[in-house]
């Protein structure tokens, strides 16, 4: 009788992560054989995991019966068109809404209280202490109120920020104005000195952070992007940063990722990179999250966090 | 009859502080004259509103009946020898614990998340996420428990961090394991993976963020300094960032204020330097205390928030 040999293969274009999920499967999935591409036993998996996986990647393993997205989202998995037909599978961290609350928690009072301004004073050793306003004075437009965004709106509102949101459709939340549909879009960004996008990516949404919305913002105002990089007009934003329109973004997510090296945002003035870290599941989570459907594929047991392709979630 | 004519001379060292306040009387305390030392009517002034007053500024001023800092601390008068022996008050902006909390947010969600990374990787170009972790992994030390120390210990525990704190005298908060004394200081730095300073300087407590104290740290912590500039061993902070024995440090406050254009933290590896921005008093709120103040001394009335010189506070 042969062993059952458990092989997961990890593919992406980003070699830094291949290497830290490396780590956290020989950490918290040891009973898993967690391979790269370029190893032999990767013809032996059942299973890839994967972040923006190289084009054909997917399409060479011959016993593949499950994809896992180590992500929550699963339209990376399009930058590899050899990507068979086989069911999908996410990864769903607890920690997730934490995590994304924090990050705009920090941008928030990295805009509000000017430390913005404070770091780019440091290499000419200048000191100046921003405008000091309370967290009252200072006005935060939340675009996209699912479970995410209505978590941040609240989170924010506690915090005592003068916080309204909109969505495609309408939304009660306590202490937060809402705004519903296309028609209230301008009267919701009428006066936002800091634009939060949460907004799932479809035909509506594509482009939506651009110079009609920008020019709708308070002058001056900054902006986070926290949904996908294909909502943001890039050529907009620069015309916007260099007039001054907008002071700042800070930008968490991109068409390409990891953002080619070569690419003019890395660069642009006013331009804050993140490496879409605001809301990761931890490589331990995504680790032992696989090894539990490996182990219910190997059971005939129901795989957790299946998606479905056409719908894109 | 004259007409009395009420006159506040603005002093300080940080000329664009000057025209920030003058410009808030002009909005929030518009029945005062507001002037600055150089105009010839500052020899008419019945109080001076301070902060780090130029040597010799306040013995030249015949009329002045009251000395105002725009501040909550006093200590900063003593840069001016010539101060006069007149009745002090201090500057109490309710927003005050609100804008230290808000500070320390930032400052701890920017080290725990890895913002000091990235920020550092963005001029390279590089992308590289930083080791995700939960907020409860990860390890906070507040040193001094009074008003705001407190307030940011129990703020950060609701936030999810694994908060301790230390104080002279024991104290009490629910979620936060407290240390008292001299004989509990290394017990308490014991494996922190940030420190914030919040002391009150004292004899005891000087030069107390030196080396014994970074060796008790985790290896690679963060440092954040909001109590005094004095409380800081800047050699010792110097060769424990060239060691890696802390990963950053996070200053607020300096021995002399603004810092000189030519101080070494301004170029000092892992040091961010802010303006002494995290708690200070609203522009307008020092203007409207002022004028509350200005109408007391003519009314007669006692003055609002004296201070003691000889306690300093």
């Amino acid at each position: 009788m042969n062993a059952v040999i458990n092989t997961v293969v990890l593919l992406s274009r980003d070699t830094l992560l291949l290497k830290q999920l490396q780590a956290a499967f020989a950490r918290s999935a040891p009973q898993l054989t967690a391979v790269l591409a370029d190893d032999c036993r990767a013809a032996n998996a059942q299973m890839a995991a994967c972040w923006f996986p190289l084009p054909g990647s997917l399409g060479t393993l011959p016993n593949l019966q499950v994809i896992h997205s180590v992500a929550a989202g699963i339209d990376h998995l399009d930058h590899d068109p050899s990507c068979p037909d086989l069911p999908i599978c996410r990864v769903v961290d607890p920690g997730h809404r934490q995590g994304m609350t924090e990050y705009v928690r920090w941008a928030v009072i990295h805009y509000h209280r000017g430390f913005d301004q404070v770091l780019s004073q440091q290499p000419k050793q200048h000191w100046e202490r921003p405008l000091q306003r309370a967290a009252g004075q200072f006005k935060v437009g939340v675009m996209g109120l699912g479970s995410l965004g209505s978590a941040i709106a609240l989170d924010l509102t506690a915090a005592g920020y003068d916080v309204r949101g909109w969505a495609r459709r309408g939304k009660e939340l306590p202490g937060v104005h809402t705004f519903a549909g296309v028609e209230a879009l301008n009267p919701f960004l009428d006066g936002v000195e800091l634009l939060i996008n949460l907004l799932p990516l479809t035909r509506e949404t594509r482009g939506i952070l651009g110079r009609a919305t920008f020019e709708h913002l308070a002058n001056g105002a900054a902006l986070v992007n926290c949904g996908r990089g294909a909502h943001l007009n890039i050529d907009d934003l620069e015309q916007a940063l260099a007039k001054g329109q907008l002071r700042g973004a800070l930008l968490d997510v991109f068409e390409q990722e990891p953002l080619p090296v070569d690419h003019r945002l890395w660069t642009m003035p006013g331009v804050t990179i993140t490496p879409h870290m605001a809301s990761a599941a931890s490589h331990d989570c995504i680790a032992e999250q696989v090894a539990e459907n490996f182990r219910r594929l190997n059971a005939g047991e129901p795989l957790l966090n299946c998606a479905d392709r056409v719908l894109g979630y």
